[in-house]
């Protein structure tokens, strides 16, 4: 490729990240024998992302650092060992690159290729949120069709992905929501009960479901909200807590422990990814990439940046009341 | 048998067991041709039975009652379907009979037959502590020799099980206590580890184990002692909860569920009786026996009340500080 540097997002001090990052200019990368370069097309601003950058993530990077989880972007060059990804190829990166970048190398075989008919900024959100829910439904509790699932944040990107993954293995969901606006879109999602969240929630789920017991529950809030959810669950239930946006700790009274068996667990998708054979993890992408051709599984987009406007998509991405995520697009 | 009559603890409604119980006579119970007659010679006073009396327990019983989920006897009758268990057979009681009284009625097959060389006293406190033990040490996390556990309350009639349980499988254990009187106590029965806890618990721990990992808590107190817990294990740990003596909740930072991968559990001793088959039950209780035969699992007795000292023995009984389980003791 023609270009001799490339621009990427890069911070050198933990801090706020509208005021510590900074867009600098850094020599085309060198493609190692095993690597690829791939020249990215979109990264979104997680709420990782922004937490790794403030210094609040539980992994630190050596700094200066460029941020960045997620990514998708097309193979331009190939290391001669890396031959069978050809140039051309879509790809989406793996959560150790740094993603906020225009170019990057990168082992051919972290890769996961995506089909060419899928989207690049679609693609470039799939490796967090639909694999979160993906594995929230498969990984905790045994379900079969018909069974039921609750899930708070139900109008977030995991919870909308939840939504249509429970749809397809043919799970109900009985999904809270903290605003009334949000009731009929997720309904029209596939979303079976969707309910406002407050202090008559128990009775309002058993009257929405015909009080069938609810053996998983996605917590993605933490405090109040997942005591709710915990107060919803059937003996034996599970709770799966994959956020925290309210900032509060999980208060578990002793009896949902010893009498009613309640069972918690949490998911770090970054971790079940690093540990995962690349079989496990293209068993889950091609039942996502089959969904996503069929036009499901689409992550809301509030605004596409450009780099030069980095700082004004950080900080757009940091505000709590958005309909879609906040993306970096290069090209 | 001769007598006409018994005596037994009985409470017309939930309140303060000292003032709610009296002890009443009863006629002789018939003995249906599946059941026998037990002459109870000794029940325990555990903070579950007082519970029950002051109606927190999540099984409310028809009123009047008579409380006591543990005891053991001497068989003294036989109907005519249970000739297999002999006159003079020693047993321990279910949990559903009302065990504070002299003689009671109960399905042969509800019996767990005693190996006669046991104290019959012993006998009857087996069935909750020492059993609640062998389950945490067997049903949460696969433990192999030299493996690490650590627990709160390791100096109840539950933490001193849980000591020796670990012990004779190869397990290395950490015990938590309040109180210094009782660390060397403990080492003599068996912990490696005994420390008083507090806030430098984790390095406490850390520095006696060396590092090595811990994947399996105990939690018998709640609140901010079982966060310390929590705080000692190692990645993907459970915490497992059997009381709640401090009467707080857990509190679970998102982190330690989501990033550390911890999984929180609870264990109601009576419902595993309830659902384990009578060979799930003998096999445990097998092992405990061969123990206690050994002279093992000896719960202290701080001190054996009569009938007709009822009042004063719940009272002792709620009571926090004692070194041993009051008993009602018949004959």
């Amino acid at each position: 490729m023609g270009k001799a540097t490339i621009n990427a997002a890069v911070y050198d001090a933990h801090g706020n990240p509208a005021e510590v990052l900074q867009v600098r200019t850094q020599p085309w990368p060198i493609c190692a024998p095993d690597e690829v370069i791939v020249a990215i097309r979109a990264a979104p601003i997680n709420p990782a992302d922004l937490n790794q950058i403030e210094g609040k993530y539980p992994i630190r990077p050596v700094l200066p650092a460029t941020p960045g989880f997620e990514g998708a972007g097309v193979v331009v060059e190939t290391g001669r060992e890396a031959g069978h990804v050809a140039e051309g190829t879509h790809v989406i990166l793996p959560h150790n690159v740094g993603t906020w970048r225009e170019v990057c190398a990168v082992k051919a075989t972290d890769l996961v290729v995506v089909p060419s008919e899928i989207d690049l900024v679609q693609a470039a959100m799939i490796k967090i949120n639909p694999l979160t829910a993906w594995r929230l439904l498969h990984d905790y509790v045994k379900m079969k069709p018909g069974d039921w699932v609750i899930q708070n944040a139900a109008n977030s990107a995991a919870g909308r992905a939840v939504i249509q993954i429970a749809r397809e293995l043919g799970l109900n969901t009985v999904n809270i929501v903290r605003r009334a606006e949000v009731v009929e879109e997720l309904r029209v999602q596939g979303g079976d009960v969707v309910l406002i969240d407050g202090e008559a929630l128990r009775d309002n789920v058993k009257e929405s479901t015909g009080g069938a017991p609810i053996r998983l529950g996605l917590n993605a809030v933490g405090g109040d909200s997942a005591l709710r959810l915990m107060n919803c669950l059937a003996p034996g239930g599970t709770l799966v807590t994959y956020g925290a946006m309210s900032l509060q700790p999980l208060k578990v009274p002793n009896g949902l422990l010893i009498f009613k068996d309640l069972r918690f667990r949490g998911i770090w998708i970054n971790k079940w990814y690093d540990d995962a054979s690349p079989g496990e993890r293209m068993e889950a992408f091609n039942q996502i990439f089959e969904m996503a051709r069929r036009g499901l599984l689409k992550t809301n987009v509030e605004k596409a940046y450009l780099m030069s406007e980095l700082k004004a998509a950080v900080e757009h991405a940091a505000q709590g009341k958005r309909d879609g995520k906040i993306i970096l697009q290069f090209d």
